[in-house]
């Protein structure tokens, strides 16, 4: 299922409930997969990681980013740049400690859950979204940028807000974090 | 995983190859899942009715689509007005008998196969895109119209088309098939 390099995508927008219900068809057959809620989120963001290393490219291109040098800097371009492409939202950023490698994202809404009110039944631990996380993970990964993504707060546990942290893992080496020619 | 009576849904649009990865991700899961592709096509088709079900409200309050008087204005609306609305393509339609209730949609493109250049290895029989017949069953289900819905054609098996075989199994009764007030 490798991706011809010929292509070149004609129309980028789809209606986003295809998109969330599909996704949620998908989350519910890994339930269905895996009893404990740590191997489904597992999963999830494994998916996610393979979906971020192949989305990134586009990005980039689409996108006309510049190099970025600071976390904080990218963290930005993550926000507002590409959840705004991807998910039509546009996070609030919040670094969290004094040496700026920690930050989170926060969704006021949450295209993903729309359909969904509640976790399933016995799915208390379940990150119902964390293919977003592994996103996150495997487009950064891309250009050079190691980080643990996690959810920190989710609504759908009852949270008040949903938080997405990123704690890059490593110094930011400009050298590497090169945009492709 | 119910849906809230109260979602007032505020963006319609996200960038499509998200949704392209992700429905990616599902067939390999399925297909990690079950070993025969009649098994992984019968779940999609099964998971797109449940899908079918749920989009099929959104759609026709926001497409306004009149009632229809025959199979074939129902084939048309599908192929003009949900087909754009939701995968941003128009397959053109050709009906396939006398009895005018079997038609079949013409897909030149087809965005969900758009990073797969071919069927994965063993998996000749699969019908990647199984989930979309499985929508339009659903949803026609939905306004009490029974179909069969099925691949007639498909790129991925070396055909020169895709095509999707729409077969309507009883009389149009329009005294069922009103839009909700």
């Amino acid at each position: 299922m490798s991706r011809p390099a010929h292509r070149r995508p004609e129309y980028h927008k789809i209606n986003k409930d295809l998109f969330v219900l599909t996704y949620g068809a998908l989350v519910a057959q890994l339930c269905k997969d895996y009893e404990r809620d740590e191997d489904v989120n597992q999963y999830l963001d494994k998916m996610g990681y393979g979906i971020g290393t192949r989305l990134v490219e586009d990005f980039l291109a689409r996108s006309c980013v510049r190099r970025c040098h600071s976390y904080s800097e990218i963290t930005d371009i993550i926000a507002q740049v590409a959840f705004k492409m991807y998910l039509g939202i546009t996070p609030s950023v919040t670094c969290n400690n004094s040496s700026r490698n920690e930050f989170s994202l926060i969704l006021d809404k949450n295209p993903l859950v729309e359909f969904v009110e509640k976790l399933p039944p016995g799915r208390s631990s379940l990150c119902y979204c964390n293919l977003l996380c592994g996103i996150i993970r495997g487009a950064l990964e891309m250009v050079h940028l190691a980080a643990d993504v996690t959810f920190l707060q989710d609504r759908l546990k009852g949270d008040s807000v949903t938080e997405i942290g990123i704690t890059f893992l490593k110094k930011l080496d400009e050298k590497k974090y090169r945009r492709k020619k």
